[in-house]
């Protein structure tokens, strides 16, 4: 798969009017269901149709160890990648408990975990490699290893649509990942490398600071000359980050509804972005994070969040909670009554 | 009723440190789950219990009519008040859509429509009188009716509780009901009564003058030398929010768990909270409303909304929109595993 060459539509926004015009006309003040009435008219576009279905909605979470966390920028170990994979299997994280209540099939990917689980786990196993290499002195990933992520995460969503599903999100654990993060948005964006770095899980101030050394170092190391999205991606990227950037361009293709999560999903959506301006049609951004850059890096999109709710937890767990706050879009465009078939007078 | 003597008893704050320690080792960095997690803790302080259960969440829809709609204070005439609770019952109103796909359970409580429904009809048939007197020039409601209106309130609550419900959200609709609720406002806190008023369901700028007028010269023509929060909601009130107050006082003394919609609800619990301090222990505020004085009413009472989406529907519409995120608090309290039991290692 050449990344840059897929065709991937936007939305056909001759059709704006005419949403707009039944959203109108539902018994309600004009407006007054705020910001709903506008994911309502983007559902409506991406579905380019009158009626509005969120089907077999899923969510993959795609897990894999960075060898940036060997450089001292996470809270944690990184045996909690594979310790939190394994929760995942168990039922007992929070995103477990999201997806179960909002009915979101959950699916676990091992992009590439440091550990060797049983094959009779249900995993998605597609592991390129135990981790990736420390981008303070290699590139993360190989040529082979990035494109195969891509490709992985392409097909899974590719399998998903053909069951049936229409509405995607993507979560992701990795210790280390914000650091890629940090760095895929820098890279891309231009910002400021100390507006995009953060305390991920909950670093102290000098354990912060050590961070930000281990960050400006590895760019100055790097030294990219252009700003070509893939480079930068095998550069600073995971194999999970990469298996998403994957997911999102195929479920944008595909003209698929995706939720995006946080900080880590978001600096994948950049990269896709980079790629293929139209993806944006198809995302749907679901809280702000409490992880400092997200705010700036949703700017740089010119997106705005559905809910703000200062969290900073991963996993997609954002992207699970918002999924009713969406299903109420759908469901207030597809079944609320008209002023004319409710017999109530519009304002004169 | 004596509304003043009802004990209502706040929350048990020595369990504090216990729900948070349960938050604590739940399988997340600490504090990850932002806002969700001061949610759970008072969910369970409202509880007072290491299991947060939300049984059989209701909405009631309180309806009634203002006589000071006929002085130009609203941008819809007040046949929409009897029309809309036709749609409620017919199914096609927001908040219907909103309930049913939260499994919310909704009733119908005509407080006072200016309208004779089919006795049939699935309402609770609680009229006082048909609509409020213009509080231009008299009190609302008299001393007796706003008695009887908190009194039903109350009662019906008691009787949703004694069915089996802990959970409970209110809703209103009653064209010139922001009027009622900016001189509440005014009233109660003192602020001023420009900031009180907004554009309700969507006045123009000479609307707009003209709602501030009035209700300006409605404050002066009543001049109410006290701060007796009983007074002021019979003189500027209306059978709905009267209702909503004595609906309000009823669930906390049940220990119920309340979620707050917007402006209107807002005011009914300025009211309530003037009366009981201890009331707000038991109240989630769903939403920041886009009406004008709602993010001033949040802050005299010192409480933080969950959404802020830009809505000003009412009907109960954000609390109904914010059932879900709520739940989810209470299912990660219950149902995410702890470092210890799923064997992650917690930062050192």
């Amino acid at each position: 798969m050449n990344v840059g060459d897929l065709k991937i539509e936007g939305v056909d926004q001759n059709k704006r009017p005419l949403y707009q015009e039944i959203i109108d006309q539902k018994t309600k003040p004009k407006g007054s269901l705020g910001y709903l009435e506008e994911v309502a008219l983007r559902l409506a576009l991406m579905r380019g149709s009158e009626s509005i279905s969120l089907s077999r909605p899923h969510m993959l979470v795609f897990a894999a160890d960075h060898g940036i966390a060997q450089d001292g920028v996470s809270a944690y170990p990184s045996e909690v990648t594979a310790q939190m994979v394994l929760n995942f299997v168990g039922g007992g994280a929070a995103i477990n408990v999201l997806c179960k209540q909002n009915n979101i099939e959950l699916q676990v990917v091992d992009a590439g975990v440091n550990f060797d689980f049983d094959e009779n786990l249900p995993i998605r196993h597609r592991k390129i490699a135990k981790g990736s290499k420390s981008f303070l002195s290699a590139k993360a990933m190989t040529e082979d290893e990035c494109k195969q992520a891509i490709t992985t995460g392409a097909e899974l969503v590719n399998s998903l649509h053909a069951a049936g599903s229409n509405t995607i999100a993507f979560g992701e654990m990795g210790i280390g990942n914000t650091s890629s993060a940090s760095c895929l948005m820098h890279m891309i964006t231009h910002i400021d490398l100390a507006k995009c770095t953060g305390r991920g899980a909950g670093l102290n101030d000098e354990q912060f600071k050590n961070k930000f050394k281990v960050l400006e170092k590895a760019i100055q190391f790097h030294h990219l000359g252009s700003d070509e999205p893939f480079e930068i991606l095998q550069t600073f990227g995971g194999f999970e980050i990469a298996m998403i950037v994957g997911a999102i361009l195929e479920a944008a293709r595909l003209q698929m509804t995706i939720i995006i999560d946080g900080f880590i999903i978001g600096s994948a959506v950049l990269i896709a972005h980079s790629l293929h301006l139209d993806i944006l049609d198809f995302c749907i951004f679901s809280h702000l994070s409490d992880e400092s850059g997200h705010k700036l890096l949703l700017e740089y999109l010119g997106v705005k969040p559905l809910l703000n709710l200062g969290m900073r937890l991963g996993e997609g767990s954002a992207a699970a909670l918002a999924l009713p706050i969406i299903q109420a879009a759908a469901n207030f465009f597809n079944d609320m009554a008209s002023f004319a078939d409710a017999g109530v007078s519009n304002r004169s």
